[in-house]
This record gives C-alpha cells, structure tokens and sequence, in this order.
C-alpha cells in the first residue's frame, strides 16, 4: 500500500511517500516539495500547486493520502495564505483518491512520540529512525510531510472515506 | 463584457452576473448562492464547490471576475474554512478566465459609496438601486457578490491579469 503524507503550504507544500507492506513494515519511497514562486499572484500560485500536486498523484499513484491540518499559527496572514493552498490540496488529492485522512499536529505528535506536545526536532528524528533514513529528511516541509504519512501508517480509521 | 462578482464562502458562495455595455451601463443578469452541505467533510464540500463554480463559469461566460478578499474576522476557525473555500474559488476561476480581480471590502465600500466603512446594509441598498434592482437581493452573499461586481465594473485597472 502506498501512502502520500502531505504537509500543506503556499510557499513550500511538503510530501512523503510510504510503502507499507502486508506485515506493517514501513519504508520512504520518496519525499521533497512542492514550491510556487512568491513573485507571483495568488491564483496563480494556487493553479501551479494544484498542477504539481498532480504530477505527484501520477507519479506515486497512493493508496491513502494523510494531511496535516492547520495549526492556528501566530501569523494570521501567513495562516490564511496555507488555508488557500490547503483547500487547493484537498480538492485536488479527493478528486484522485477518495481515501484521505487529516490529522492535527498533536495527533502526529502523539502517534510517533506518545506525546503530543513533543518538539518539532523530536518528531524529525523519530520519523528519520523509523524510516531507517541516514539524516533528517531536508526541508523541514518533507521531513514533517513523512511524519503524517507515518501517523497515517500507524491509525487505523475508516473515518476518510469519501465518495465523490 | 460579462462581469461575473464572487463572495467567497464554505456553507455559501454568492455570486452576481452582471453586463457592462459599451457606454458604462450596467445590468445584472443573474445572481445566487452556490450551497454547500454543512454535514459533509471539508474535502467533499470543496469538491461541490467547484463543481457549482464551474456550472456558474459554464452557464456566464465571464470576460472578468472579481472576488471579494477576506476580512480577517473574529471567528478564526470560520475565516480558514473560508480560506479552504477561497483557494478553490481562485483556483477554478484563474482556470478558467485569466482576467481575475481582488477587492477587499474596503475597496468595495469606497467604490460604491464613497466611504471605506460603509454599513453593510447601505451597501446593499446602494447595489439595489444601482442595478434598478426592485428589493434588496437575498441572500446577502449573492448581494455581498453582486457589490463586488460592482466595485470592478466601476474600476479600471489591469492588475488582475493572469496567464497561467
């Protein structure tokens, strides 16, 4: 089963990929980023994201997509630019595949820590452990995308289901 | 030219048609609300969102669009639904008529009465009577979408040109 881990963004839009087998080992097929130019205008950033939120479909071809939900951040501007391109992610991820699940940062925290709570640095360093990775996935974006898909890999729910 | 004005929203997205002739008249051709079902998950409602979108975007042929910007409002988790919203909004538009306006409310009111912080009610009835419209259009999201048609019709800029 394939997995895409997600971890939304205007700017930088971050993704993992997992492979699970039938016994439940998990192993990182591919991660990195989705980038939109800041010199651009909005909607045309949002068209770029949705394009190349498409190549990766094609490319992985998931099973199962996991997305981080916002966490309401300090920034209120920066906040509602990632709620754009989060809309845009989960239109075009739901029209590809109808099995998608969103978690909370706590619930990513919780599952690969116990804690949910835990540091940001404590989550990269777990999610490169379990994954058997030599370092920290760079950038922060695609390390924190592995660490959804991950969380993803570790619940069980049926509560993603969507038909449309 | 056909104008379409679009108020974004989750639960309700209103719009406004309308038709500028070649001396500056302006006539309103149609407006509404696209509705989504409240009890369906965000990633679903996106979906029908751009499904009514592009229905709307079928059925006006829009030469230009314009869309109103968010007010950061008090109710954080009801402004990023909005955002999610918004997103797909500009995106299905740019997709589709590269001649796509933002105004902020401010821009609205200023245009349409003079006063940057106009009441909402004195907005509606200036759209009203502007378009010779009989009542005050209803829902207010379609008359929130008509005024931003408005505001555009009566403003001259090209800063809403896209190529994507």
């Amino acid at each position: 089963m394939i997995i895409l881990g997600i971890d939304p963004g205007l700017a930088t839009l971050g993704y993992g990929v997992l492979e699970k087998d039938k016994n439940g080992n998990v192993t990182a097929r591919d991660y990195g980023v989705v980038l939109t130019p800041k010199e651009e205008r909005l909607p045309v950033r949002l068209a770029i994201l949705e394009e190349g939120i498409n190549k990766l479909l094609d490319r992985c071809e998931p099973d199962e997509v996991a997305i981080e939900e916002l966490f309401f951040s300090k920034n209120v501007t920066t906040g509602m630019a990632v709620a754009h391109a989060r809309g845009v992610a989960l239109l075009t991820c739901v029209k590809r595949c109808g099995r998608l699940f969103e978690y909370t940062p706590m619930q990513i925290k919780q599952a690969l820590t116990g804690y949910g709570k835990a540091e940001k640095r404590q989550i990269q360093i777990v999610t490169a452990n379990l994954l058997h990775l030599k370092g920290i996935p760079r950038p922060d974006d695609a390390a924190d995308a592995l660490a959804v898909a991950l969380c993803h890999s570790f619940t069980s729910r049926l509560s993603g289901l969507y038909t449309i």
